[in-house]
């Protein structure tokens, strides 16, 4: 899981790597960061002519009564997977509760029902995958159930009980769940302590403010990845996403910028996709609830199909729904929940949102047809007229 | 695979469907057509306010000696695919030759190799699948070799040797092939024999010449499918092409207009996917030899990657190949051939084709990303970063 060790740094790209060293203070006027290496009280001020800070993004961690007993884990760093597997292993824990029903709350609630554990997920919302909209939650909640996992939505974390320092259970405001070992998936926030400090301007959610070069308000001092703001095509405001696609294509904007040559990002239309057992979970764009912040209003179309043609072996169910905005339909956003070959279609939605296509743009999109990979509409281009339809509907009613 | 019955187009539209009925000529001036009941002499004249025609294709049969012997069989129709299957479960043949190395042709050579037949391939051009570029298609010729189909490349068909009845062997310009059963997969051409006879114009290979919304340059009179001419939104030129997914977007639009409501159908981008064993193959826009046709210049970039992850299970080779034009960076084309996962990928790039995208817009594409469907950039971005490189190579030379 490791892409590149600081030796392979050193040797390849004569790029000198501080591993287990922490910046403290970044000095703007000075150029200089105070660097102290961990475990050691010994700081030392380096100088720089650029600077990237690229500090990522740091799990959202209540602060609530029992927070810190043993057999309570965050999934954010290689090492907390490993801690997370060798009590598993070792302490054979019978029950688990994650808490959040997100990307990382589902893919643990997944991998500790496929050993064997009794599962509970708690989440404060009335959906598990709020990046989706209800109705297309509702069928990520379904299979949950089915691999026998208990949910619990609509309440909210108040602590654990703690006995003896060994966690007994995790307590909501409804109940309480007996649990051996607990996770917590409540999302992340930008790490962006560091440039606040230094006085860099940030943005939404914190997060630390970039233009489409990844450069900060300051010449010299670029940013890059899960600590800054996102520029989102769709909706044309600044907003922040934690993802490692986006997250490495900025950095390596921001490197050939640094570098002297030129490049830009600009910007994302929120493409995600996730793997919940068999099931395949995908979205791209705006989501209802996004659309009506905005204020605008829309049309939404939902359509079953199959993700081959239905006589060829294997061709499993696929939803998929798209949003587009009322009048001009303009495609706003799409989401896709199904079996295999469902979820990387999302792309096909995602380009078309790069391209500003309305619905009938998209009609006649010359997508690729054989038995094994799509009925002779793709399910995509089915939605499409479904959609399209509604619009009809909305301005002839 | 009948999808509709004539019982069902009757109960369910009100459409009366006259199978086994054939049409023989076209009258434009007393708006009629002459009908002739299969294995009957009577003949009707049906009076029309509107004509569709939908011949279709069909397939191409050269007229060599022995071309009518038992054993040598076209694939065109259903008929045609259970009296293959009939042939080689009574007379279990040993040996197949097949001529032609398109998607009829490899798809029957996989078949007969799954019930142990001995198989050949013959095709006069120097590779199969020519609407692959010559690299591309080298990786399929692979794949069948590995699984033992005998390629005879650069031959042509010249005749059957049938001795009392049976087929002998197929007989090309460099050898004879034993064998006990043939089958023909050399193309199709469209069947427009009809509407030349009747006066309407023709086009590019003799395909029904038809405007945006499917109708003929007589009035009233209107075709689609594999019997008329496409517009190619890539090179700016008619051509045609014989693909389910195209006419049937194509009778859509013709059934709108005809019904009275407005719907066109700006053309295609020539997406067509295909299945060879386990190998996957794709392509989309121009082929390079097409746009050299075209007297256009251009660069080509082509990476091999993964279908996921590289360290997540059943991680499958994947090769992405664009090609771009010189200068502006307008996206061509591209191809894509590797294992699960890796065809329906194409759809990204006929997206960004219908958009007219250039390198530089397809770069920063939001494409999805977890490790079960993609590494970090997906192998579509890996192969644009390539052909940029490309592009950059052959402007600083």
């Amino acid at each position: 899981m490791i892409v590149r060790s600081p030796e392979t740094f050193k040797e390849k790209q004569q790029i000198e790597t501080r591993v287990l060293h922490e910046a403290m203070v970044i000095d703007l006027q000075k150029r200089q960061v105070l660097v102290r290496e961990v475990n050691n009280v010994k700081e030392n001020w380096e100088p720089f002519d650029y600077l990237m800070i690229a500090t990522g993004a740091v799990p959202i961690c209540p602060n609530v009564p029992g927070i810190d007993a043993d057999g309570i884990y965050g999934v954010n760093t290689l090492q907390s997977g490993i801690n997370i597997r060798r009590d598993v292993d070792l302490k054979k824990p019978k029950r688990a509760v994650i808490v959040g029903g997100g990307y990382i709350g589902l893919e643990m609630a997944e991998a500790f029902v496929l050993r064997g554990l009794e599962v509970s997920l708690v989440e404060h919302a009335d959906q598990v995958m709020n990046t989706l909209d209800g109705d297309m939650a509702q069928m990520v909640s379904a299979a949950l159930a089915q691999i026998g996992i208990s949910l619990y939505m609509q309440e909210s974390l108040e602590g654990f009980d703690v006995r003896e320092g060994k966690l007994q259970a995790v307590v909501t405001d409804k109940r309480s769940l007996p649990t051996d070992i607990a996770i917590l998936g409540m999302g992340v926030r930008p790490n962006s302590k560091l440039a606040k400090e230094a006085g860099l301007r940030l943005g939404t959610k914190d997060s630390i403010a970039v233009n489409d070069r990844m450069q900060t308000d300051i010449e010299g001092i670029w940013a890059a990845g899960d600590c800054v703001e996102s520029f989102h095509l769709i909706s044309r405001r600044h907003f922040h996403i934690a993802l490692g696609t986006v997250a490495n294509k900025q950095g390596r904007v921001a490197g050939i910028n640094i570098g002297g040559k030129y490049a830009t990002f600009p910007g994302v239309v929120g493409t995600a996709v996730s793997k919940i057992c068999s099931l395949e979970v995908a979205r791209t764009g705006l989501q209802e609830k996004e659309i009506r912040q905005l204020g605008l209003e829309y049309v939404s179309g939902k359509i079953n199909s199959r993700t081959r043609a239905g006589y060829y072996p294997d061709a499993g169910r696929i939803t998929v729904k798209l949003l587009a905005e009322k009048g001009n339909g303009r495609l706003l956003g799409g989401q896709i929940v199904g079996k295999e070959g469902a979820a990387k279609r999302i792309d096909v939605i995602a380009t078309a949102l790069h391209a500003g296509f309305n619905l009938e743009e998209m009609l006649n999109l010359d997508l690729s047809y054989a038995p094994p990979y799509s009925p002779v509409w793709d399910p995509v281009l089915i939605a499409v007229r479904k959609t399209r339809k509604q619009m009809e509907n909305s301005i002839c009613k």
